[in-house]
């Protein structure tokens, strides 16, 4: 599998299926995208033939590509929080919560990434698996050194994966010494750096751009918070870092910054909120830090499987989504255990389940998987600022797509219990709409069988 | 893979890993398992060598099997609820919560069973689709039909997967006319049949079993469970039903049940509460419930992924295991999405965090991962009737297990992007316990290499 564009004007033949908008889901049985050498999509067709759509858009020297039985185009997935270096960590967490767990298990991770062989394989193999589970698209957090974090994006680049790339700033006595800036000008020449390197790679930012990434309030003095917006500002850089995750994180801002209102003003004040910052957990906000948020124009990560597993609380998604924040999925490894988006789609769900048997919200708390899929892809890419090229099959966009396929079981069954092809059964009888929810819901990286 | 016995006695060498209480996981690096002719575990070494082993227990003349890299054994997962005819309907279920649910997905599913070679591709397949998962016994539901039930017992019977089969009785008007018994006498009989071939078919119940089945208190008439009830008692069988599962069908049950204290009441005064009885979900029952039951000696079938799919609730399980319930793990296909004991041991870690962030219990309600594993295997065997066979290595018991394989990640990392291996990444620092969490929070049906 690899990502890469095609050299030919190509038409894909078959099932397509993206979000036609937040509630709606197109499941187009019968369709036709024509992808233009630069890889552009040049027209969406549905219900056609080849011959008249090749007619219609003077396409006969276009290569057409048959889908095959249960195969369908999904829109590549797009991950907009998640930690690279802590990918060998991923589903160790014991009984630790946030703040315990990153001295037990992120900090030691974390400061190995001097060793650059080290950061080497871990990264070659994050991105791979990434990609394995259809993510087109992925903002990283690295590590606070810079040649390890130049390293992910050298990988981001050779794979084309798209890829927004953060050296961690942290520079409090959060972090322990043996891992955080030595002072606030380290913090701001090191990011500056691997800004500088992310943009000689890759000056248009075609794939991989650089972010600036305060870890989050706790791990930065004011100063740093304040030299760090002023660079983010002066770079015209995208921004990510946590907010209000856990309810013992939010008290500890309260004491470290005593003249803030809330923890969004602790970052509103040094200018971290920005069109386009990226901030990830927003589970505890209040009405008024929501109000602002909104009012800067950032956006939001949602990471339900790491909420989940270290117990961190429910993100009341459907009511932020009323409100109009702009909201994208995010994996959040290792706090998450799993580096699918497809789980976390899956998990984006239940969350909202359980927020519905909570709270007063009930039934209003759900997120349909219409929704939840549109986190995935539109949702994604309007937070890490490609909504006008990734994230749906339209005209103009960039062709990102994986190749979903669901196989098929044998008449009689089979007595073989390995099942290559992947977890979901598709028996021949189900409707396409069905095939699509199967896929969601028991679906994994095996029926990803290729990515665009 | 194929579950038998081995035909020579066997030593498997290396590293096992198996709940030696509710708290307390096992892990093993350096294991001796010696299995007998008879499948039997015969000697349980630790921290020894061959020769040592060999010469203890005078079986120099037995077959070793050496473990190899990041291999190791578990105990077979114990499925102690799940619905084998709509494992089609996995991942189907849209909006739905219970009652709607079985209107619209489950009742035109399960009543396709009566064609016969449905049942075969269905039932061969998912009994294929469960062992691949490393689930070497399981409680199943079948239909109301007495020829597909009782082939679901054949098809059990030639894997070798241990099993309750259930034919399902069901003769209110709750059940749509096109599926559901026609009078009680055809509950009686129907069920009677499918115990008489099944204990025909493997007359010590070694593998398979019968089980007695009234779908649910809503499915049945007074004088249906009352039958029903006899009949179990008259067979000395199992029997297996869903309880307090939904607030609507909780209240539907006062409704129909008018003279009964409450559902559990139901169960109760129809006989249906024996040690042999094995009762689905337990969510929202109250103090005087779980005193009867308890008293009782009927166990629990948890299963968490159905719960929150379906927006049931979190049964309070921590709690139950306290008060002394006997727990274990089910699937609870297709409510559940997931065929997994592996995913609904997370679910079940995932479901009581949900319920320590909601409720007044707090980190008390929280179950731990060593508590989730012990559910899914001896927890599960002792709900089963089992306790004395399968879910741990123990001298006498069978050997019941699965070979977990982690595979490794190579030095350098990888550009590939399929997994076959598997979806957990293996870098050589790992400690074992910390292998074991890896599997237990991101492996797969490909990680089961094998079953025995």
């Amino acid at each position: 599998m690899s990502a890469s564009a095609p050299i030919s004007k190509t038409i894909y033949i078959g099932p397509f299926v993206h979000s036609a908008s937040l509630a709606e889901l197109e499941v187009c049985e019968n369709g036709f995208i024509g992808v233009d050498e630069n890889g552009i999509i040049a027209f969406v067709e549905k219900e056609s033939n080849l011959e008249a759509v090749q007619e219609k858009h003077s396409w006969q020297d276009a290569v057409p590509v048959h889908l095959k039985g249960n195969a369908f185009l999904f829109p590549g997935f797009i991950d907009t929080h998640t930690h690279a270096p802590q990918h060998p960590n991923n589903g160790l967490f014991g009984k630790t919560t946030l703040l315990d767990w990153l001295q037990t298990y992120t900090f030691p991770m974390e400061s190995s990434f001097e060793d650059l062989k080290r950061a080497e394989t871990v990264y070659r193999n994050f991105v791979s698996r990434t990609l394995s589970h259809g993510t087109t698209t992925a903002a990283y957090y690295a590590t606070i050194h810079v040649p390890a974090t130049n390293l992910l994006a050298d990988v981001c680049l050779a794979r084309g994966q798209r890829a927004l790339v953060g050296r961690v700033c942290m520079n409090s006595d959060l972090s322990p010494e043996y891992y955080r800036d030595a002072s606030v000008s380290q913090s701001v020449a090191d990011s500056k750096a691997s800004i500088d390197y992310i943009r000689s790679i890759d000056p248009e930012g075609s794939i991989v751009r650089p972010v600036v990434t305060p870890r989050f309030a706790p791990s930065c003095t004011t100063e740093c918070l304040t030299e760090i917006g002023r660079l983010a500002k002066d770079e015209d850089a995208f921004i990510q870092t946590h907010i209000s995750e856990n309810k013992g994180e939010i008290a500890l801002v309260k004491e470290l910054f005593p003249s803030s209102k809330s923890y969004t003003d602790v970052y509103d004040t040094h200018n971290l909120l920005t069109p386009k910052t990226i901030l990830a957990h927003a589970i505890h906000l209040s009405t008024e830090e929501r109000k602002t948020i909104l009012a800067r124009g950032s956006s939001l990560s949602h990471c339900p499987c790491s909420n989940t597993a270290i117990t961190s609380g429910c993100a009341p998604i459907r009511e932020l989504l009323d409100e109009g924040h702009t909201i994208g999925l995010g994996t959040d490894v290792s706090g998450g255990f799993h580096p699918s988006i497809l789980e976390n789609v899956r998990h984006a769900v239940w969350t909202s389940r359980h927020l519905a048997l909570q709270s007063e919200l009930g039934d209003k708390a759900k997120l349909s998987t219409e929704e939840a899929l549109y986190l995935a892809t539109r949702g994604g890419a309007a937070v890490v600022g490609l909504a006008d090229k990734v994230g749906g099959f339209d005209v103009g966009k960039e062709f990102d797509a994986q190749l979903i396929d669901l196989g098929n079981v044998e008449a009689g069954g089979s007595n073989d219990s390995h099942f290559d092809a992947g977890p979901v059964d598709m028996f021949g009888w189900e409707s396409w709409p069905e095939k699509v929810e199967k896929w969601v819901y028991a679906g994994d990286d095996r029926n990803t069988t290729a990515v665009m």
